[in-house]
């Protein structure tokens, strides 16, 4: 059911949007080969590429929960356009709309200790296609982001971020007025919907910004932004989807309702299983913004033969969104009958924003392929659903159903199993691949004999 | 999870197999070409080549249930070894072993009605490998058969055969002695297992034939038997599975016990799922005679999409073996919480050893994805399990589960989804492939802002 995400790299070159940025020309001609080229420089050289141009992409499995807190190198990025090579001293942010007093900050305004406390914060991060590779083997979508990244367990990362509350900006511009309820927050990255050309424009409500969940931001682990991050200043959404975490942010409009944008308005919405092509309307869709509780096993991997002693290592991570937090992982080797928890101390720290990476010997008797899952608890106790079809949704967003792995189980505390792996040891006969047929002579003529003399023949005589 | 079966031909070229027959040499050399010459000859054009050597073919999915008698051309075939090319007039039949009086039969002797009895019986033959692929699509398993055949829906075939019953050739040798219980039968086709060579030999038990229900048989839908079906003489073990019919056959030996030979003995095996590659022993399986109730929806096939009024046509078969026959035939649309049946007027007539094809509107009010499931009860009210899982054993055998195919239902009985289809059509753009993005403006502006002023926002104020 859950296909492995492909290993070529890249796994889509995105020919189409270099081909628009080209066609478009001007400065963009260049955008996509300057974009590769921060790639190279800012990520590790094992990321997963899944879509070249926009840069797409994931730490590999391996390494995606090797730490609790993700390095910038293996951050996981989603771009919907070019990288911006932003000037620091030429650049500001324009604060307008329904606020008191439109203003425009330059850097060092914003980083001036005196005008603005800063605030630190651990963040995971998670884009609402995280999995969607899962719905994707099942059914094709709609292909709503051009080209669709097939996003494996990796779309989700987490890092500790330095900056101001919005709040306190937008309280320096004399506040809100005339019944402002939205901030509208522009990217200075090109997007490009229904061969449209523009800048990535989405919106947040103020009850967001007012409980001091909105952060702009200029550093991120301890370093300056990376270019491919934001540089220099991107907004963090506490507990929303990565999608609202506007990078390069160089305009904060304050509006009435939120951004009739096509990002805010066609995109990232969550419809019934009963809206597909041919009835799809934006106003069906659920606008995402907090993501649900959910879970993923980085170890094993699906198709691995794992030989154990009546346990099964796994590892992962566990998060919920909104500031809500991972209380309880648990396991199933039968497909979701019964599960084991994960032991609590075998949990990273709790944090409101942040997931929890885990690990645990899982028990698991059965000699052959088994089908493990995972699920969590949140602290408001909601849990996954158990199937991928019932997280199924035509824009193949949220893919929040209990993780499922299928491994080869090679029991060796059995007696009869442990035999047969040493016969196969002496004679150098490697285990892997399963599917290959090995000659091995499993009983002899006269154990066949034997066991037919004990037993009652395969029919009855009348 | 029900993957297609691949449309390359032939699917698999079976190399390994025709290199044993060059090395093992003399009449052997030729076999392999002269086996395909005959597939050409004998099967129709469009039948689906799943392993070009040794033979093993199926009729393409839209002709599998065309007919509820399949024609001679496209029997499916599963063949294990080259076609033996025999002269009639030099061909006999030897019956030996513990028979009071061994004999040898030439074909005259076989067809003369002054000797014995003639019968006519429609029989349904499946091979226990019937829908593998769904099995292998899950997790693969042993490669038991060299190479392992990935049968789709087709390894079933329907066909009316003339011949003698064998019971009255046993009687014509004195009957059996001293303890027979065992009829063993011997194919003259090769057979290669673990690089030993050797012809095609099973069993069945005694009282199979006691009851009239094994066959010898030299013709087929009134036609001579073909090449590639057993000429001159097969046998026609009815309600079992097709590994025991065995083709060309020229010796029968009466024996004590269940043949010892490798196909009896090692192959056509139901393993428990606890049984794998590293704890296998041929006695920990159950040899597979009878197959149970199972079923398969021919049309639709899965990932077409369908434009309906609410019922989208369905065609298929349902068989049981050892006699049973289909009484019920149902179909799902909500992956098996609800069932519908097909009007027992539409299903073909019953017959003891016969499958019963079917075809069905069935209700589906569905805009999207839908997985339609198709189960059977037979005469004895057993029906089928509902997951491929459920059915998975390490030699991908017997694939019985409720057969499911996932479609595109596209339900013009809702206004909106037919004024989108009109609004497609008038401007030519096709419906097909679904996951293409199309530009297709679905709310104006001002319907989108309607709709907010009279909805409640996306978030609450307080």
């Amino acid at each position: 059911m859950t296909g492995p995400i492909p290993s070529t790299n890249p796994v889509l070159p995105g020919e189409d949007f270099k081909e628009w940025h080209h066609a478009l020309g001007g400065e963009l001609t260049s955008v996509p080969d300057d974009s590769w080229k921060t790639v190279l420089e800012e990520k590790h050289p094992d990321m997963l590429h899944l879509l070249q141009f926009p840069y797409n992409g994931e730490p590999p499995k391996r390494l995606v929960t090797a730490k609790a807190v993700t390095s910038n190198p293996l951050h996981f990025v989603r771009n919907h356009g070019g990288i911006p090579i932003i000037e620091e001293d030429k650049w500001f942010l324009s604060l307008d709309g329904l606020v008191a007093n439109p203003r425009k900050y330059t850097s060092r305004d914003i980083k001036d200790r005196s005008k603005f406390p800063q605030m630190e914060k651990s963040v995971t991060i998670q884009c609402s296609g995280t999995r969607r590779i899962e719905q994707i083997s099942l059914y094709g979508g709609q292909q709503d982001e051009i080209p669709q990244a097939p996003w494996a367990e990796g779309a989700i990362s987490t890092a500790r971020y330095r900056g101001v509350s919005l709040k306190k900006i937008i309280k320096d511009c004399g506040g809100l007025v005339n019944g402002a309820k939205h901030l509208e927050l522009y990217g200075a990255e090109t997007y490009i919907k229904d061969l449209e050309a523009m800048n990535y424009v989405v919106s947040i409500p103020w009850t967001k910004v007012k409980a001091n969940e909105v952060m702009l931001v200029w550093e991120m682990n301890g370093q300056p932004l990376p270019k491919i991050h934001g540089f220099p200043l991107r907004v963090i959404v506490l507990g929303y989807i990565g999608a609202r975490s506007v990078k390069w942010v160089y305009r904060i409009k304050a509006i009435e309702q939120p951004s009739h944008g096509p990002i805010q308005k066609k995109e990232y919405l969550h419809f019934s299983q009963q809206v597909g092509k041919h009835n799809l309307k934006p106003t069906y869709g659920l606008q995402i913004q907090e993501m649900p509780v959910s879970s993923a096993i980085m170890s094993p991997w699906s198709k691995h033969v794992i030989i154990h002693n009546g346990r099964i290592h796994c590892k992962g991570w566990a998060y919920s969104g909104g500031g809500r937090w991972p209380e309880r992982v648990e396991l199933s080797s039968d497909s979701g009958f019964s599960w084991y928890e994960v032991p609590p101390e075998n949990l990273s720290k709790k944090g409101r924003w942040t997931w929890r990476t885990w690990e645990m010997d899982h028990p698991c008797d059965v000699e052959g392929w088994v089908e493990i899952v995972c699920r969590c608890w949140d602290n408001a106790l909601n849990t996954q659903p158990l199937t991928v079809r019932s997280a199924w949704n035509w824009g193949l967003h949220v893919t929040h159903s209990a993780h499922r792995i299928s491994v080869y189980s090679i029991n060796k505390s059995r007696a009869e199993t442990q035999r047969r792996l040493n016969f196969l040891e002496e004679r150098g006969i490697p285990l892997a691949p399963i599917t290959r047929y090995e000659i091995v002579q499993t009983q002899t003529e006269s154990e066949y004999d034997q066991y037919w003399r004990e037993h009652e023949p395969r029919d009855p005589s009348d």
